[in-house]
């Protein structure tokens, strides 16, 4: 496909009005699809129903040392849900904390002690002047939306293929004393799927930071959530790297089950350092007697152990592989050499990150909800919903149908195209000054 | 029984020698029973086994109106789940937000988010140099241990058999604009079991605060928790007085199903007006996506409605009402008369409330722990874990089995003798002033 870079106005023009046919052909559809968050779609939760009868009031709802699970009290869960969660997460089970149902929950109570009663002896930062943090972008909206919830003023942080920018993090912490936090997905991120290199990881556990209550905020939500069998992204595990470089406290480590099997209904958990487990369990004592144990003792049940819970996901995988996939091959049919678009191509978690051309993403947004497909709003993957390119936009392919998902990803490079076209149209001398320009050095150097 | 306070020096030294033996037979049943907290026992937990077939791996988990329990979302919990819990806390349905597995945890969340953001645009508590709170003595120690967290000012105040002394409440309140809540617990209360009468709610619902912000802490625990079919307490409900009163938005309050279902696997709930339901739910949001539907769900299916809760809390009654009663009669049994213990008998919830008396309740405690029966720390009852009298102690009944509990109880009884008898001996002339005085009294009348 020629790119439209190199289109002429009249050749734009003629794109451009194909374009809006096609997409008034999508707009007579009717559509009405989702593909603006990351949840698992039917087939997926098909596939935990069989928990429902991992306990049935035939069991025996004791735990292994003879724990009633029916009854109060086991403030860090039971035992055997610690083992599988530390497996599933990395770590020795005397590191694992259990929760409720929600990880970004586990996130928020981790800020609010911090907020209300200070880390570890620390000044609460309720009474600091300023408290900042460290956002990689993209990135996570729900994070974003905790830190601005506390007040807590955000920089953005560039992501490349390998993490974050590490020099610029290294320079922040280590200068910068009311920066108390940086978010990370480390694995298969949200929303580029990217996975940070070893170098980043063994950067991150070295980190000097000014402010002794500085914690990194290591959200392995997608740890096990693989889309390939022979293609998998390996971490440096942070805990056990902390440790090594003699910082053990640097970290709160977070996952859940909750898209293993069902979001709202799994189980959540924090790994961390022994002084930091007790930092927290002093404060939590008083905020609960203690989380479902009845259903961590369901999932145990269910899972049996970490080989159970990884062929779990390898049906997970089969579901939404295809997905994935095909969203990619959508993209690269319709969009690649066009010079305006680029995307990321994941080899697990929920998310494809799309960039094109700066100051289009809400308008791209915007005429795929007209057309009946929801995305993600434009400017949810920065801090204060602010992209400052307006480029950046989260794909979420996994709750659609195949076939749904076909449609709406063939929509949204079409409203893509339109966009763009009409963009580099109105713009048309913007566009083409770099290449003037660098058509002028050319002759300027033949000169010489 | 010839009371302990008419007793001669000489039958008061072989009185404790008697209890002495006694006592040491007791310590030779190496005895390890635990009256501490207010745990359902293993029969009350058999009695909701069948709530693990309410939903099995052939169920449908959507709801009336299609939602699919399985995924993220509904943040304020699922229609049928909020009308059965509604129906349970007496209020409608639109008032009621589900949560998670802990009403405590309701009640920290909804302190901490006073603390951070402040109630409905008031300024945050964090951001005050003092917030106080009113605390019915005696009461519930995690209510005490969540408003201590917060640096909180804890300030008792008397409860008697028909509520707490709202003269002093209405006084308080109405002066001290940094007064910012207060812990009730209406209902067959923590520990005494007593139920606030009309005048007494009456009075709640027409307080006039001098903070806008001051909301009272409703936490109606053991709301359908009664012991007896013919005796009942009823109380008037809060939201719909307060709203009587020209006061919607005066109250929060709390339930769960802990003592209902499975502690620690039931759901929890708030209920209050809706400009406070909006204040909640947009914090709430930044909290979590949502809670546990599929548990929800669970005790919908479990339950049908309330008369099926209601039927299955008449089978708790008849499990724990024996104990109640048991108790009862040992106390009459060995302490009736003796002038040093009163007690209160509950036509519901979970505790009995002892006094003996002054600075005797730490001893008494003491001494049953060393004999292998287990209380609630003597002090626990009052905020910081300060009795002034050192004299309430907090009576669980419901945890042992009956045989259990009844050697416990003796026990203890035993116990209160022994540490009184020995009170009065050492001061004798102490606990005889007053009869010394009221004979002097009587001369002088008659001389004159």
């Amino acid at each position: 496909m020629k790119s439209y870079l190199k289109m002429s106005k009249n050749e734009l023009s003629a794109e451009i009005e194909r374009l809006r046919k096609k997409y008034k052909k999508y707009q007579g559809l009717e559509l009405k699809l989702d593909m603006s968050r990351g949840k698992p779609c039917l087939e997926q939760l098909d596939l935990s129903m069989g928990m429902m009868d991992a306990l049935n009031s035939e069991a025996d709802l004791s735990c292994e040392d003879g724990t009633d699970c029916r009854n109060y009290g086991v403030l860090e869960g039971i035992h055997e849900a610690r083992v599988l969660i530390g497996d599933m997460m990395e770590n020795n089970p005397d590191n694992i904390l259990i929760y409720g149902n929600s990880s970004l929950n586990v996130m928020y109570d981790q800020i609010a002690r911090s907020y209300i009663q200070g880390v570890m002896g620390n000044t609460p930062w309720c009474k600091l002047d300023k408290v900042k943090w460290l956002c990689p972008v993209p990135g996570y909206d729900r994070h974003f939306a905790i830190t601005e919830y506390f007040g807590i003023e955000m920089i953005p942080v560039p992501m490349s293929k390998k993490g974050p920018d590490m020099d610029m993090i290294e320079d922040l912490v280590a200068k910068d004393e009311s920066i108390k936090g940086i978010w990370c997905v480390p694995k298969y991120s949200n929303p580029q799927g990217y996975s940070y290199n070893d170098e980043t990881v063994r950067r991150f556990a070295r980190l000097k930071p000014a402010a002794k209550d500085f914690r990194i905020y290591w959200d392995n939500a997608y740890g096990v959530h693989h889309l390939y069998d022979d293609h998998q992204d390996y971490l440096i595990e942070i805990l056990a790297e902390c440790k090594r470089a003699g910082n053990p406290d640097l970290v709160y480590k977070f996952s859940s089950t909750s898209k293993i099997t069902f979001p709202g209904s799994g189980i959540a958990a924090i790994a961390t350092s022994p002084n930091n487990l007790e930092d927290i369990r002093e404060q939590l004592r008083q905020q609960t007697i203690g989380h479902d144990k009845v259903n961590q003792l369901r999932h145990v049940r269910f899972f049996g152990d970490i080989h159970g819970m990884v062929e779990h996901m390898r049906k997970h995988a089969d579901v939404i592989r295809p997905k994935f996939e095909a969203v990619e091959t959508i993209f690269r049919e319709n969009l690649e050499g066009l010079d305006i678009a680029e995307w990321t191509e994941p080899n697990g978690g929920y998310f494809i990150s799309f960039n094109s051309l700066k100051g289009t993403a809400k308008k791209i947004v915007d005429k795929a909800n007209k057309a009946g497909v929801k995305l993600t709003p434009a400017g949810s993957t920065w801090p204060y919903h602010k992209d400052p390119n307006d480029n950046n936009i989260r794909i979420a392919p996994t709750y659609p149908t195949l076939d749904d998902l076909k449609t709406a990803a063939s929509l949204f490079t079409v409203c893509v195209k339109l966009v763009c076209a009409k963009v580099i149209f109105e713009n048309f001398e913007e566009y083409h000054i770099e290449e003037a320009s660098d058509a002028k050095t050319q002759e300027t150097s033949d000169t010489k």
